[in-house]
């Protein structure tokens, strides 16, 4: 490793920042290129029937010779859900530990990737040396077991990129967190520290883990019929406290959901989770005991929990479906923008007669630490230059004055967006430009087929629906041949509109018959005549705005 | 009155129960109907393109001869936002207090409505004497003056209904809560109380008023540039506070927003609103003073603030632009269903440079009493009977929770649904049926003219988009005249899915040959078969379903 400190130092993030969700930074060291955590977001209200989102990494994919791997912190969807779209695009190794790695493999499957990539896996301890740096982690404690924070080591200082934490002192499970390796690497000296955002907002320490498993067990010993357990599908830890409450209250556990059975295979088999010997039960063996010895535990689609409680609220689930006397524990938080449709199920459990533990009692806590461990986290690493990251726009400016609090002065903290780069030289950070960024949406087979002209026409379609003109011409004998019809579909109720829907077709043969009374007839001004004179009277007489599309069949 | 209890009464909701908003009771005292509340619901999220949504009110059309009544609690537009609509049906007297009385005046000059209705003023002492009954109201403490609860006086007891209430015990303002009031027709003997579920799921009390008066005084004295203060425009409490907290920090006031000012104009015409002079400058005038100097009060649409935040944010409002130093409150709680759009604004005003002060600091508090006193108020009225009203499902269920706990037994406390009918006869209450009720969905100038199947279309719409197939034939040769021609919006990027429109043209032409070589051609069949044939094969291709649309024309 060169001391002259001569090496040039990019950071930016390719995803994680102002938003929540599809996590990728980027450190290059002159020309080589770590890439940290692939991560997917789910789509935003205005996303219209969009599955999901991955970053645009053609900045990697024009680059790909010079990337010397891909690290990841954890397993979480956030982090690793691109992986397999990344990989079909840039073939790097990948590294990550145990039970990240092996979620990243059932996902190479799922895709069928064939894994070309070179899967390392590394542990806390792991050092793995490049030309100009060394990479080392440090264990942290989040919802998931064998979280890390990564380190690299450069001849300014380390880069540190914290993944996601919370310092929880008394954990659930076997991970303790690793203070003294932490406070080590502050010492040895943080020239830039990535931390995570999410909770800069709240104010103390996120509540722990330790308390979760006793209210999860009061909570099954008081249920007076079937309690059901809904969490997401990659929170290892809250589901080792369901099956060790229903054990010590003498239920079995049913596991109700494809993404559920899979990440606790693997847990299992790695040894991340203990499951006490018969224990569990399959689903289809419910109704062989009785509903005061069972507990079920449940997820839906990408591991998430809200949809399928939907479906056994509405008595739509195929083995599972709430009746009275049945308690719903509701252990995670509702994804940004998904309020409503919580509030919804929540509603619906309640009218299926069932009693819902979510908010009211501690039967979940948040994977992020909160402003006092964020200020502990800084004090650890006491870094020369800070940037918050993993978090909408607002919480990295929460994080920022937190920093700022602990004494890093405010020109050394960067508030980036997506692609803003910091340059580091000789030790001083400055900013470095903008790389090439976006959003990559996921819509069915489809990688990047709907972009923001198809996105503006569902949400045109969404708010005023759509009403279709057709017409056929004969250009040579100057006549309409059929036609115009007009159809609608979104916009008003065909029965009670005849009067609008005749007047719109009048208004249309007007245009057409005089239109070709004209030398030459013009296609595109025809149809944009059409659209004008649509518009303004169906505005005028309903005050909407559907999209107009006329169509022209010339014979 | 009768002192037989021979009267047959019957209680029910239109609106309110079940949902946030749209509230409306109707009590009969045997064929005598008395309806308290006419309120609209903002649309959630699934109700696309919605402007708002009314109740359902055909029962009352039918019944209008016996209509004694529209009592009003107060003037937030869950209360009184459909009155214009439903005085256009049914012309009967309204009674409310002088500023409720006054917004709705303002309301029914807003919609071109010429009253014809009678409009009578009531306040917390009136007596109004019916056949049967007699109506005595109460004061109650919420985030709009003049606020009250009603009592129908019944041979079988008081009917009770709380209206929106708190019991701030250091309110802001002229209002005191009448305890006394209450205990005393608690006293007298209350046969069935209808009361306020909206913070039923809430521990403890609602904050106070008095509490965020000096928050928001703080604010402002801390502030280095301009104060912009967002609230709903009904929240005179909280405007009254602006005023004073600029007032004494010596800034002058600028009012943003149509629905602010005439809102305004009315309570200080009234005396519900105090402004000192020389405080209120005009809106254009605010480049004449410092920044330091200036407090901007603004709301937007409906009384709404969050969309005006978001343009000023975005640099798109005509008059105030969010810059550095600029520190916005947002002195309201997210409706239901728009916490992302909140979270938007947030962040988009934080780029734009402001401090945002939202829940870290007690700038605003709820205008619904939490546990503590909904369980006050039930000690206070001492029912014999029990409907929980004015909440979603979970929230109705809480409030049961609640009265169970303060000694109501289960089985005298009604958990509704909208037109489910209690029935009380001999001082004994039982279920009555269920009335017609709904929703009327609002959209431009229609009324009712969007219903489930537009609303299905437009969900669908957004979904994945059409796709529209023209074909034009002439039965007669039996050929295709033209097309068939692919038109999609909101699908896919025509670019780049060539291949797929030319193999779905390819797929219809075959339909439509084969189908002309038959003897008979059915046009639906035939739009049946080409429907079925383009959703496997695009569902295969792209795991999407747009909506298909074939339209053939005939010559």
């Amino acid at each position: 490793m060169s001391t002259k400190h001569a090496e040039k130092i990019r950071v930016f993030s390719l995803g994680g920042v102002g938003e929540i969700g599809k996590n990728m930074y980027v450190v290059e060291i002159d020309d080589d290129i770590f890439v940290i955590d692939a991560g997917i977001m789910f789509p935003e209200g205005e996303m219209l029937g969009i599955d999901m989102v991955i970053p645009d990494i053609s900045y990697l994919v024009e680059r790909q010779e010079r990337i010397k791997g891909i690290f990841l912190t954890h397993g979480h969807e956030e982090h690793i859900g691109a992986i397999a779209y990344v990989l079909r695009k840039i073939n790097v190794p990948v590294y990550a530990t145990k039970l990240t790695l092996a979620l990243v493999e059932e996902k190479l499957k799922e895709h069928g990737v064939t894994v070309r990539a070179q899967l390392n896996e590394v542990h806390s301890d792991s050092v793995v040396t490049f030309e100009k740096v060394k990479m080392t982690f440090f264990r942290t404690i989040h919802s998931i077991p064998d979280s890390i924070g990564i380190s690299i080591h450069t001849s300014q200082g380390a880069i540190v990129y914290t993944g996601d934490f919370k310092f929880d002192q008394t954990p659930y499970g076997i991970n303790r967190v690793d203070l003294g390796k932490m406070a080590q690497i502050g010492d040895q000296g943080v020239l830039c520290l990535l931390s995570d955002s999410t909770n800069a907002e709240k104010p103390g320490y996120t509540g722990s883990d330790a308390i979760v498993a006793q209210e999860i067990a009061d909570v099954v010993y008081d249920a007076p019929g079937r309690v059901i357990v809904a969490c997401y599908a990659s929170n290892i830890t809250r589901i080792q406290q369901v099956l060790n409450a229903a054990k010590k209250h003498k239920r079995k556990v049913a596991i109700a959901g494809r993404s559920m059975h899979k990440v606790m295979d693997i847990a299992l088999r790695l040894g991340y989770l203990q499951i006490p010997d018969k224990l569990v039960i399959p689903i289809n063996d419910i109704h062989q005991y009785e509903d005061k010895e069972l507990v079920i535990l449940t997820t839906g689609g990408h591991g998430e929990p809200m949809g399928v409680l939907a479906r056994m609220a509405k008595q739509a689930h195929k083995q599972v479906n709430i009746k009275e006397g049945d308690t719903v524990i509701i252990a995670a938080s509702p994804m940004p923008g998904n309020e409503l449709t919580v509030s919804r199920t929540i509603d619906a459990l309640y009218r299926a007669g069932a009693n819902v533990i979510y908010r009211q009692r501690n039967v979940h806590v948040s994977g992020h630490g909160s402003q006092e461990e964020l200020k502990l986290m800084l004090n650890l690493m006491k870094p020369k230059y800070f940037i918050p990251v993993h978090g909408e726009y607002r919480m990295q400016k929460a994080h920022a004055k937190l920093a700022k609090a602990v004494g890093i002065a405010e020109d050394q903290t960067f508030l980036i967006d997506k692609g803003d780069v910091i340059e580091f030289r000789n030790g001083q950070a400055r900013y470095g430009g903008k790389v090439p960024c976006g959003n990559i949406l996921i819509d069915g087979l489809g990688i990047g087929d709907v972009g923001n002209i198809v996105l503006r026409d569902r949400r045109l379609l969404s708010q005023d629906g759509i009403l279709i003109v057709v017409v056929t011409l004969s250009k040579e004998a100057k006549k309409i041949i059929a036609g115009p019809e007009i159809i609608s579909r979104g916009f008003v109720y065909v029965r009670g509109s005849e009067t609008l829907l005749d007047e719109a077709t009048k208004i249309v043969t007007d245009i057409v018959n005089k239109c070709m009374q004209d030398y030459i007839i013009e296609w595109s001004s025809l149809k944009s005549n059409i659209r004008e004179a649509l518009n303004q009277y169906l505005f005028e007489k309903t005050k909407r705005k559907p999209m107009i599309l006329p169509i022209i069949m010339e014979i």
